[in-house]
């Protein structure tokens, strides 16, 4: 189940990555390298910090087939995407929460510990972004708008708490993904962000 | 004869690193750093992600001492290569044959599925360069102008076609690399690009 | 003793990153992460590129602490860290030294050529400050200011001429340390930099 959802995230992501992309200005080729950046670049970034070579991704060809149709369908349905942004939010909040899930797990499978498996969901749910803005000469979103990386590192302590209670697996997993979903979409209901700091003093 | 082309592509990229760093106003450290991963930049991210460590510069110190004399022949000769276009444009072609070439191969040599190792050529090729103008907080020209990387790909097609049609190995790697010189020219020549998205819908 | 060091300098990069990024307009979460990327980013790139995984600040929670610690510092004295930029100054240079150190031992732990072990010192030193940089979508300040990264290459060869004279480890260490700091305040005192080159040729 949990390949599904990373599948569905990394669809996702790479739907979102291009979308953005399309904004830049880029030709078909630099939109399709943004959108594979967006979606696998948390997750490679995990792997080769923790030493899982070859990457994620190269190990398994259905991520090169979600990037591709994510990438496909942006190009396709742009301007149905761009105005259905609820439907975009919502995978986009979807790959937030599996994404985060997945960093911690592989964290806990190479013995790592709590405190930075929560790093690396963080790492993984936020750096595919990262890149995706820096590739576009930005200064990354999460650094100002959106408490996006605060909801991955809320959830991490929520995986754990509930672990340290011996839940089931299943319910820590849907439980965790729960919390940065609904949290997320409160937050962009409800314009939640942090002040950030005026460089006057 | 792989090693003695991957010097001349390093040599090269090195060079075109160079003078696009001094184009930037910047000082003659900054610019070696540039020179420095323009031309090892695409190779290490490959090593990294498949596991190939120390990555490959490191392992053998010719690539140092290309890059060196890059950096110094782009500093002695500045004003004459920049009127020499025609010069830096067949070394950064080779390069960019040489580089796909061997990401490709870096890649088989791991097991990794050929879809992936066209990935993993064209990011041999391409990253180097993007890398620069990240650098240099420009959006990499790969994803706005010319088919830098469309050719790669081809190439890689390529590559594994004649690959599956049982061609001795030297006749793949020298058909391969001929294929994406000679289209990297005749795109350069005849101006070949992809319209880019506006972002007005 | 080398551990301490590597703390104070974490610490000290943790807090440079802070303030820059206050700079910025970012929210608390992005100063974090600049924070984080600063303090670790050079020896992450280093550590993953020698195929030492998982990556340094992984394996020891204190370095957790140390950027954390530099962070919560960085918000609580803002203003006077500012106003004593000389302190500043001071934990970043010590920060210079101690990394270009650790680079090099554990290049050479790898079984690395002494010219690459330099390299890596460099890397170590210079790398999480243009990291800082990139993300922040600035060209970084080490290719345009300072000869930051001339006095880590001047610090290798101090440490690999010392060592070939068969000196004591700990004086081998202490002296490159020294040098390197003394250089480098010596440098920001009497404003020596580079010449930049000029794009109008």
């Amino acid at each position: 189940m949990v390949t599904l959802l990373d599948l569905i995230g990394t669809f996702a992501f790479a739907m979102s990555g291009a979308l953005t992309a399309m904004n830049k200005k880029l030709d078909p080729f630099g939109i399709l390298i943004i959108a594979f950046v967006t979606s696998i670049g948390g997750g490679t970034i995990r792997d080769i910090m923790i030493g899982r070579t070859p990457v994620g991704w190269m190990r398994d060809l259905n991520y090169l087939y979600a990037i591709n149709l994510g990438y496909v369908m942006a190009l396709i349905f742009k301007q149905k995407l761009l105005r259905l942004r609820i439907s975009l939010l919502l995978t986009d909040t979807i790959g937030l929460g599996v994404f985060t899930l997945i960093g911690i797990q592989k964290g806990l499978d190479y013995g790592i510990h709590p405190f930075i498996c929560v790093a690396l969901g963080t790492i993984t749910a936020c750096f595919g972004g990262i890149l995706r803005d820096v590739l576009c000469a930005e200064i990354p979103v999460v650094f100002r708008k959106e408490i996006y990386a605060t909801i991955c590192i809320l959830g991490g302590i929520v995986f754990f708490v509930l672990q340290s209670m011996a839940f089931n697996e299943n319910v820590v997993y849907l439980a965790t993904s729960l919390v940065i979903i609904v949290i997320r979409l409160l937050a962009v209901k409800f314009d939640w962000s942090f002040p950030t700091f005026e460089p006057k003093s």
